[in-house]
């Protein structure tokens, strides 16, 4: 797999790379961003997930998430992939905002004509990590995850469905339980179909009802948030962790919204949390 | 004078507002903006102005900036002016990036058809520090001013016309004498006409040789940018600066570029330098 740098700019004394390739995953190119912190000559470096809401890119917590201090300051690889397959030849949800292009909901999609390209679930939990670990200084044994609303609900799937990859948990404003509100219900019912039974893997609140865990997790939300109550429903993480004995911080931020000033506000705190169960 | 917010998002404990008026010195409608941290109720806080560089508006360094952590942690308001009047009443010069529209270069023009709406000298010196004083928790007796890149220009000469109000001066990759390179040379003769003389003042290092002066001077210069032999000479501010007795401290970073991903490394740094000299 060929990697192609798309730039290269020194921030905070490492490296913040944008990157594309040509994904046999997705059938398409793929582009996504890593910043390398400053490090010893080979040194092997802890990494972070960054997955993305509706709408992104790798461009907008690139450019906003104000990440790199703190990676910089903990000597943590940020990586943030793209939120579904792009190109003329990928079929698309025109004038849907939350379905299709920028909407890939890190799913498998099983459905016509979603199936060919929207395979954000494989991208993510196999070709990706491949691919980051042979170009960049990565040790992959220690790897964490988070994310932003639907790249929360991302973080918190791909993390309860491999226990054993992810040592740290955290999400902004996730989606935690996509089967019951109308994002999640429009996106799994198009990408796998009418039956709910095949929802329950992509759907964080129905993988721990079905038995998985988490060792660890982080949740901020805000209050002003727009989409808690009728999208986002922090409660019923809330419940099921609780029922379940996952340890989580589920912490609500008076007068917070959804946008990246929110995020940029704590993604700092994020990073300190996950090097602290990364290892430096 | 009525303020219009356009937008408010809580961040790192205070506010980020957009904001637009009617401005009677540009004869537009001019957007800014503001970020508020948190503080105690009435207390006045010190302001640091920021000059953004071409092409760009106040949402450059607000989504990109990363100051909103140290303005909260020294207790710093943070203004961010546009770049140029705006509008389809305002002249512009097609297909120039570095002309018209968004290339102000913080001046009042003098001859047509510039000359009735670009009067971003008379704008960022008067209508807006009233407007900010007149709305903002801002105490004016504590105003710092930075800028990048034609922003770095518009502090640099803002503050040495202006010694009485700007108790610290820093900039990043500021074009350090227009007259003497292209885009200065550009952006003069067409705002202010052929007779060089009227361009020295709005020529940083001409105004240091007319005998301005300034008490602090901080300014980071990275060492890859392609724009640092042509556009910006920054060598010819220090020898400027030497030659006056001017406390300068001009920093060159190795490896960084003209781009945010510079700014954001070290505008952290510039808060602390600047809340130093404006006091908490």
């Amino acid at each position: 797999m060929t990697l192609e740098y798309l730039s290269q700019n020194k921030a905070f004394g490492g490296d913040q790379f944008v990157l594309s390739h040509q994904s046999e995953t997705t059938g398409t190119e793929m582009t996504f961003s890593v910043y390398v912190p400053p490090h010893a000559q080979g040194a092997k470096l802890p990494v972070l997930w960054y997955l993305s809401g509706l709408t992104c890119t790798h461009a907008n917590v690139t450019e906003k998430g104000e990440y790199r201090a703190a990676c910089a300051e903990h000597g943590v690889i940020f990586v943030a992939p793209d939120t579904s397959p792009r190109g003329d030849d990928v079929p698309d949800a025109k004038d849907e905002y939350d379905f299709g292009k920028g909407a890939g909901f890190y799913v498998d999609a099983t459905q016509q004509p979603w199936s060919k390209h929207y395979r954000m679930r494989s991208y993510i939990e196999e070709e990706l990590p491949a691919l980051v670990a042979a170009n960049f200084p990565a040790d992959m044994t220690r790897q964490g995850i988070t994310g932003h609303s639907m790249g929360g609900h991302g973080a918190l799937i791909t993390a309860l469905r491999n226990p054993d990859r992810f040592r740290s948990v955290s999400a902004f404003a996730p989606i935690v339980a996509p089967a019951k509100v109308p994002w999640g219900e429009k996106a799994l019912s198009r990408y796998l179909g009418d039956d709910r039974d095949a929802w329950r893997a992509y759907d964080a609140v129905a993988l721990i009802e079905d038995g998985a865990r988490l060792d660890n997790l982080l949740v901020d939300q805000g209050t002003a948030d727009n989409f808690l109550e009728e999208q986002l429903k922090t409660g019923l993480l809330s419940m099921a962790c609780a029922k379940a004995g996952i340890p989580a911080d589920i912490r609500m931020w008076e007068g917070y919204d959804h946008s990246y000033y929110f995020i940029s506000t704590f993604l700092g705190e994020h990073l300190a949390w996950h090097a602290e169960r990364l290892g430096k």
